[in-house]
């Protein structure tokens, strides 16, 4: 008998973790990941697809624990040099992470699809688990503002996630649609459980459910879909999620999330902080596991792992 | 009375030795380099161009002088990184190098001429001496061998000049032309003197000569052109002149090439070891200098240059 399969959606550092949990007790057979590609962008000519990379770092070893993003023993040295040219300095490009750039952006001129390139510099590096752009077209998420709208990485980076956000829009969306190799994963009749990671509801996992036919396709699956909260006691582990909720006025807690994704998910896992709000997330008709979530170590990020696995053997 | 002024033709590391000592004895009014682009490139999705490259690092004091090529306190962490995605890595790109050729293609994909680009690129290098691209029209340099043509980076770097040529093409030079910059600095009233620099006459000198009109020009222009050779005692101080003689069954000494230049020099600066081929040059009807034309110092290169410009005074 095949082993059973699942799908993991994540954007990046937040819910890489949680996919490194993953990858400890799954083969590359067992799971795939289906990452955001909202926040790509083309800069300096070269095509870069920041949530992908943080996944093939982080599943490869090669992540940078330090500051939470980029490779491990990175070096400056082009950054330096850019500055002397008054070149766009505003995104850290390091001088080994330019490899991958460069490499992807020939390949998806010769012709590759991003799905392609992906596969070949991610396994390069060694990883062995299948990473999947949600979508082969561009898709950019595009940030709302009482200024008007940001793309993603002026907001993200550029200006330091300062603008109060009002509203979300994903651009290209419309034209975009899930790729063969996610549909193959969909339909595969071993598919066990969906698994939404803890990254940022509104600019990660939102792009990947705005690709047509994607939420549609992950119903249509009839497998447990379950989302791990991003939000901890009111804040997020990683990342602009607490804040942008505040913005977009809506109450900044776990049970806000589980709120976002009613009617996707079947079942979710809240921290152990937040224990007191199971009650308000079972109202919602939604499943719940209380569990620590919080990963600061690999051993952390294995056992939430395993959690959120013995969660979905549950809700089958 | 506005001061003399002069213009150098050059191709990589061999005459921006000479240029170097140029740029210590005359001001940045006074002189103008014509440089070759014909072993330009795209590469990995870059526009590089290593003659101008060599001169701007070069004038800047940024050459890295150890290996000959490049910059100063280079690294190498992108290419090592290349490395593992399986990218090209036979053409050694540098980290801090890698920002120029970045910022290079950036600037002609948004418009700019190759011109534009290289003085914004020299001056944000604190180069203060015009460096002229030969042309903003792409000329290619196609090196014929035995077993067919071969562009010039293949030829030069990842083949190490190993094939045997049989001649040479300058692709794209029929659609050429000398620069609007170019055809000022060959007009100006001013101009006292052009210098062929020691580079290589066959792939630095000849894609200048052979964008159409420039060597017309320089000859309208009425002012002594002197060259100096590349070839010293049958070889050559760098690259590979000499080898390429005895392959296209030229002698390789100093006469050959005040030969190759005939009817474009009115003088050639010799090098003391071949004094004796002095007459020979005369019976060119070429006029001679014989001085120390090998620069290992910075005095050396200043020593020559001074001599050049003592010759171009001379044949006034």
């Amino acid at each position: 008998m095949a082993a059973d399969r699942y799908i993991a959606i994540t954007g990046g550092v937040g819910g890489a973790k949680l996919a490194l949990g993953l990858v400890q007790l799954l083969n590359p057979e067992e799971i795939s990941f289906i990452v955001n590609t909202g926040d790509d962008f083309e800069h300096l000519g070269l095509h870069i697809s920041p949530d992908i990379d943080t996944l093939v770092y982080t599943l490869s070893g090669q992540s940078n624990t330090d500051v939470g993003w980029g490779r491990r023993g990175e070096t400056w040295q082009f950054m330096q040099a850019l500055k002397q040219f008054s070149g766009e300095t505003w995104f850290n490009l390091g001088d080994q992470d330019l490899a991958m750039h460069v490499e992807r952006t020939q390949r998806l001129r010769r012709g590759a699809t991003l799905t392609v390139a992906t596969r070949e510099l991610a396994g390069a590096l060694g990883v062995r688990h299948e990473i999947l752009p949600m979508s082969d077209a561009p898709v950019r998420t595009m940030i709302g503002t009482a200024n008007g709208e940001l793309a993603f990485q002026h907001y993200f980076v550029r200006d330091r996630c300062a603008p109060a956000v009002t509203g979300f829009r994903f651009d290209g969306a419309a034209a975009a649609a899930p790729t063969p190799q996610i549909e193959q994963r969909l339909d595969d009749a071993n598919l066990a459980g969906v698994i939404i990671c803890p990254s940022n509801p509104f600019v990660s996992v939102d792009p990947i459910l705005a690709v047509p036919g994607m939420r549609e396709r992950l119903k249509r699956a009839g497998v447990p879909i379950v989302a791990v909260s991003p939000i901890v006691a009111g804040t997020a582990i990683k990342g602009p999620t607490a804040k942008m909720m505040t913005e977009l006025k809506i109450p900044n807690d776990a049970v806000a999330v589980a709120r976002h994704y009613r009617g996707l998910i079947d079942g979710f896992v809240l921290d152990a902080q937040d224990a007191a709000l199971e009650s308000a997330v079972l109202a919602l008709g939604v499943a719940t596991v209380v569990t620590q979530t919080v990963m600061l170590t690999l051993a952390d990020r294995q056992q939430l792992a395993a959690d959120v696995l013995r969660f979905i053997k549950r809700l089958k």
